[in-house]
């Protein structure tokens, strides 16, 4: 399911992991609120399909960026939570965050006039 | 042709200008590289289609993160090169190569032993 780059570059290799559609939301939001539900996730990321949110949540428990916990037995209830791993991406979000600030604007506040 | 999230955050519009796959790949060599043509890249990126990379250095230029230049006009020849809004991504591209220096190992180097 997971499209790699095959490429001996870190740059690459990190994108193996977290480059797929929706998986850096994903992770942001967990930075954002701390543990999540399921449901959590699908309310905040409009346009993202349920089977979208089951196959990268998978793959990010399976490459140890995220952990499910279970907060009740009966029924079954879990919810996700940042690892180590998971957390030290944090320093690319920052920069993604920065970047977008600064260079890509909301369409409404955008005037149309390149500085 | 390009996705958006359409969230009013500035993580997801990054991602909407360069979240695309291959995107941050095309970027990452000209920060190595300095000017590319279109043929340095496919020979570098192996996997990505010529219909890909036409599309991905479309949405770049049009984005204003990718610049082409003419180096010769007869044939016309043409070289993509950063522009300072596509330079500004160094960031980004440091914190990811410093995240899969530490969090994604080559296979081959992974002896399956966690610290």
């Amino acid at each position: 399911m997971v499209r790699e780059y095959g490429q001996d570059c870190p740059v690459a290799r990190a994108l193996d992991l977290v480059g797929e559609r929706w998986t850096l939301l994903i992770l942001r939001d967990l930075f954002l609120f701390g543990a999540r539900r399921y449901q959590d996730f699908l309310d905040n990321l409009e346009g993202m399909s349920p089977s979208t949110l089951a196959q990268r949540l998978k793959a990010l428990e399976d490459n140890g960026l995220v952990e499910r916990r279970f907060y009740e037995q009966h029924p079954p209830r879990a919810e996700y939570h940042l690892t180590r791993k998971g957390r030290d991406l944090g320093p690319v979000l920052k920069t993604l965050k920065t970047w977008g600030d600064r260079h890509a604007r909301p369409p409404s506040s955008d005037s149309g006039v390149e500085a």
